[in-house]
């Protein structure tokens, strides 16, 4: 990234999970980076990330990691959110002039409070992103370079993130082969509350509620592909969806208090053999569905 | 069935959907079947079936299909449930001393007192029962052979059912890949309203709650493989659905009531910042699922 393809740059990844492993495995197999540094909390993570030559050189989260930062083409914060108030008042001290730095967050909002709080002289040269990719896998081992092809990326530039710093994220991502598009953080955490953060809050809570019951073992007994289905996403990284819901929690709120309301109106008519309104929801939910699948966009999202 | 393999039977399917399509192409596979009759309401799909040699002949559901149930072997019942009296009302009159009769149906209570006040003499030769099996496809279109290999159907044989209709029933069922398991039918019906028709129900309602929205391309702009897989099942029968959810409403809304309380619990944790409780119930979620896949019943149900 310092250069021409011919002397290509340093990546460091704080976190080098399914997010930050694929972005180093993507990115170095486009030929962006040299030298790929990782960042971690967890030794055996890093051992992992280093034997599957996801990254070349490991530190501790809490060791002495700013340095490589110094002369860095791009840093990707790829951690839960909680944890990037902290990387980014290291990188505010430590990054160079010349360093671009990013982030994975799956909320945006509290993440732009976070860098401008933290990021002090370098926030400019942060553009706050999110790829709309993963499994309901975690670490390095579930990284893969193929993960992003074909998916969204968001980025949310404000009026003081800098042009250059937007082309070079814009160009790391899209040689992972993701598409780019731009909303403003207000709108990015407003859709997320609805289609990713609550449907993940939903399944979590499904489960646990089976799984609460004495006589669990009959339900799991019988669910079937449809429960499998429906949540797959309940295996996601627990901590990670913890820093999700907490910082986007007034929309994730109002998402609850809404599908609460839904169900509500669903139950009523149950109450009064209302097959009607069943019928209805159910249909209007098919014909959406099915329209959202032939636009393409649940394969490029 | 009638006799040795050499000289097999006569099926009846009323409802020739993707159940009743693929258990006629199964069995028949299995040279259980010289002749599979079709009946249903809609002309288009008995084409569909005839043309796919899911069935030789084909009789409207107001025409004079009894008749052929004279000298059947099995009459499966694969209507949606709210049918399923009208259809045991001609069975009654129709069905031969040697006919036996199961169904498909979702629900079991319900369609077991369909059986007792519309089935007549013939109630000892009727076998309640349900597939674990199904896609978000439906119609003859979508039937294929091998929906049922390696999954379960769940039989509630009562005390009023002939040990000789369970066993043809059973056996017409493992000849299609399928693995048997009795149940009660409060049992039954318990387990199914917490996996299988409160999850349709929450699906349906979350993609019905977005599409209502002004601005739902916001939504399905960035709804990703996640929103994807959740709901899924929100792209089943409506109908089916509709008469599943009111035959099995006291369950289901129990069910309800329980998975609102959940979401409440959780909207308190997210208004009071409380981060523990929320990492509790995904870690615990987590847990369960990943010891439900690892135990195998996701695939064999």
């Amino acid at each position: 990234m310092s250069g021409a393809g011919a002397n290509p740059g340093k990546l460091v990844v704080i976190g080098v999970g399914l997010i930050g492993g694929s972005f180093a495995l993507a990115t170095r197999r486009a030929g962006r980076f040299r030298t790929v540094v990782g960042v971690g909390r967890s030794r055996r993570n890093l051992d992992a990330a280093l034997e599957r030559g996801i990254i070349d050189v490991a530190f501790d989260a809490g060791g002495a990691w700013g340095s490589e930062t110094a002369d860095a083409d791009l840093v990707l914060v790829a951690t839960p959110v909680a944890q990037m108030p902290g990387a980014f008042s290291v990188l505010a001290g430590a990054a160079g002039a010349c360093t671009v730095i990013t982030d994975a967050g799956s909320t945006k909002q509290d993440v732009i409070t976070a860098a401008r709080a933290n990021l002090g002289s370098k926030l400019p040269d942060f553009v706050p992103a999110h790829p709309i990719a993963g499994t309901e896998h975690s670490g390095a081992e579930a990284a893969f370079a193929e993960l992003f092809v074909n998916r969204t990326v968001v980025l949310c530039p404000g009026a003081d993130t800098g042009a250059h710093a937007l082309e070079r994220v814009r160009a790391a991502w899209t040689a992972c082969g993701a598409h780019i598009e731009l909303l403003v953080p207000a709108e990015h955490d407003r859709a997320f509350a609805a289609v990713s953060h609550l449907p993940h809050l939903l399944a979590f809570a499904l489960v646990d509620m089976l799984a609460q019951r004495s006589d669990h073992d009959l339900f799991f007994r019988f669910a079937a592909s449809g429960f499998r289905d429906f949540t797959r996403i309940a295996s996601s990284h627990p901590e990670m969806w913890r820093d999700i819901c907490i910082a986007n929690r007034d929309r994730l709120r109002d998402e609850i208090a809404e599908y609460r309301n839904a169900l509500l109106v669903l139950d009523r008519a149950l109450a009064q053999g209302d097959a009607g309104t069943l019928e209805a929801v159910f249909t209007r939910a098919r014909s959406a569905r099915s329209e959202w699948l032939a636009r393409g966009e649940a394969k490029r999202a």
